[in-house]
């Protein structure tokens, strides 16, 4: 009992979408990391624990960032007139080059997870480079921020400019050895199999990568169904595929291990039964999908197929590293959707988009993003003081965060029961 | 000579919307509160001058936002999960009903009035309530702030709630009043002619405010086709009317003194005709359209043909008071508006939304919203060090700043020429 940590404010969180789960000035008790259980109040045999007192402040989840791209950090905010190919070329693609420098991905990476830690996300999966080095580096200091994360090398070998393509073996080989050095490293930061897209790759890279998720049980993340021109080109290259999901499950590539698809924005039926057969989970990012002109997910059509939806910030084709960001933009987004669905697709409620960026999300990192008993602490303390009146609701004090505030509200982030103060890396 | 006021900086301003114009380590040449000149050096006349040193900083017209409910500001990032009807009952028009009360008043005023300032928010078009005394509170302390203000008193005697509701006469009465006494006051703020909307105005309340308008040169600011059910009603109200401008044409409200209008997501092209010859301003506010979920406004074709778009926060349906989120959102509502008219409307570029939110917008105050000769000076000052790297072209730091930057990047802001500090009001 005396390891036990309490924390006390208003603890609010999603069991399910439908909902939040409120408990105004309660008690969270935490163990091992875990969450034991709330009350709201202190029991004779938890008298002698150390009580963190939040006051008024909100105890919430951590945030899940579901796709984010490291090595496009520097370009936060730029090229935002552009479309995704010209973008890719113009910003994208040369900024990661420069991650061949271990001096630079040292220096940039470093400013990465300190935003992220700034932002409040609590758990990531991000994509490196196509660089073995500079991505060891990514995870040693993921590793040492005390961050959860799923850090992935790019596999790249074709259709790719010529300063930043692999050898087909080189690219496997190197994947390779991240995984056997990284997968049973750390508790809170492993590696992720990481095929760029299905065009970028080989399908001897492609069967190279799906070989060592299944042999080191790593997890895999992408890119689907983004847009129309890119299915197109995906069809030409595997023409007797069944769509684009199709070549991802040919290579084990696609629910074999846990594995997170990002966009899904032209998903047809087939792909989406698919992924719910396989347990894939779709990774909202409205964001990047306005920047670059993509279109809109209909992430509604996702929920009710039964599909785990979670939200990706996308950096940098997104913006907004802020998950709350992403949040609110998806509700925006979810009415257009409703409008142009002609009322088909209910616009998303505030407590599903939060559910899809803590507990939907978090699902792909374990028991995470929820505080029911065995879930792993993970959370945010919000002073949502110089936002307004706080005797409010509760629900209306998150929602007016999500909305209104930013980093400044965020006053203590937990992860795994640590708090975890600013990265010093 | 020796009351010119010179500022060195990075000096970027949009002429037209199609382009930036961009002075790498400029000075602009301030006098009398106006831009006397920009250029890359001091000639020897003004050599004796007072200069600022904003070193690699930029220095940027100021905002404008032509949209904006005071009274609305406690509401701010609440009820964002309702549509149009129901967030006006249960959130927009109870909260309004509290400025009968002139405690409450100046208190949540002077809050609004500093968080605008916050924002870099340097000209403003704002709806009061229908409440007089609070409507001149508002006034005062926009007159103290040093911030550019048509302030109005708003106009509701028919369809509206019991608690907010005026005797039409008084009404034209209370509306007089403040016109008589604050249309010649003070040089930066005026009084606005402010109907709230057609159906909540009865025919006598039109042609009275609209009488005033024109004694008193005052302008006038309302919605116009906001969404699909508020124009069948106003044509249920106005049977023989064109449409839903023709109603406020046909009182004088609509361009007979200069006029802002709100929305515009579904005016006609007749409509849009009259706007043209009217030279009614169109005010855009797409965080306000997505949240109550009324669609969003064609501005390429208001662009196109020749209505000047202004931007608009529209606190609180919108939930953002800077400007620059509002100019990003802009830029990411045309891409889904580029993608739902199959391409017809080419997407918003970064100098076109600028435009609008400086320069566009800043017609409504008179030579506003740019750095040319003759132009009042308006400018905000942008440290964006914070960002990222400042070794980058000016119009990348600046779509930058837009697009990830806050209030925290704003350093300094001026207002006809002065340097405006947090008002202490």
């Amino acid at each position: 009992m005396n390891d036990t940590k309490i924390l006390k404010g208003n603890i609010i969180f999603t069991k399910n979408p439908k909902e939040f789960t409120v408990i105004k000035n309660g008690y969270v008790f935490i163990e091992s990391g875990k969450v034991k259980k709330i009350d709201i109040k202190i029991s004779q045999e938890y008298k002698d624990c150390t009580v963190i007192d939040y006051g008024n402040k909100l105890i919430i989840p951590g945030f899940v960032d579901l796709h984010f791209h490291a090595p496009q950090y520097a370009n936060l905010g730029l090229g935002m007139d552009k479309q995704l190919l010209e973008w890719l070329e113009e910003y994208a693609f040369p900024e990661e080059a420069k991650f061949k420098d271990k001096e630079y991905a040292t220096k940039i990476y470093k400013k990465v997870i300190k935003e992220i830690w700034r932002q409040g996300t609590t758990r990531i999966a991000v994509f490196g480079s196509i660089h073995k080095e500079a991505t060891k580096i990514l995870l040693d200091l993921f590793i040492k921020s005390g961050i959860g994360a799923f850090v992935g090398k790019v596999n790249m070998d074709r259709n790719s400019p010529d300063f930043l393509r692999e050898e087909s073996e080189q690219s496997i080989k190197d994947t390779e050895e991240i995984a056997a050095e990284y997968f049973n490293k750390s508790k809170l930061v492993k590696p992720i199999i990481t095929p760029r897209f299905v065009p970028s790759c080989t399908s001897e890279v492609m069967k190279g990568i799906g070989d060592i998720s299944r042999k080191y049980n790593i997890p895999v993340q992408s890119h689907l169904s983004e847009n129309i021109s890119e299915i197109e080109w995906v069809k030409e290259l595997y023409p007797e595929s069944l769509d684009y999901a199709d070549v991802y499950n040919q290579f084990g590539l696609f629910g074999q291990q846990p594995t997170v698809m990002s966009h899904c924005i032209y998903s047809t039926d087939r792909e989406m039964e698919l992924m719910r057969t396989n347990g894939v989970i779709a990774v909202h990012c409205p964001n990047s999908n306005l920047n670059v002109a993509t279109g809109i997910m209909p992430v509604r059509n996702f929920i009710e197929k039964g599909i785990t939806v979670g939200l990706g910030s996308d950096i940098s084709g997104g913006h907004k590293i802020s998950i709350a960001n992403v949040m609110n933009v998806s509700v925006q987004m979810s009415k257009v959707k409703w409008l142009q669905s002609n009322k088909k697709y209910t616009p998303l409620s505030t407590s599903e988009v939060f559910y899809m960026g803590t507990k939907g999300g978090g699902e792909f990192f374990g028991k995470v993003g929820s505080f029911e008993e065995g879930y792993e602490f993970d959370a945010l303390i919000i002073d949502d003081s110089s936002l307004g009146e706080v005797n409010r609701d509760i629900e209306e004090r998150l929602q007016r965060f999500i909305y209104i505030g930013d980093d400044r509200n965020i006053v203590a982030r937990y992860v795994a029961g640590n708090k975890i103060d600013e990265p010093e890396l």
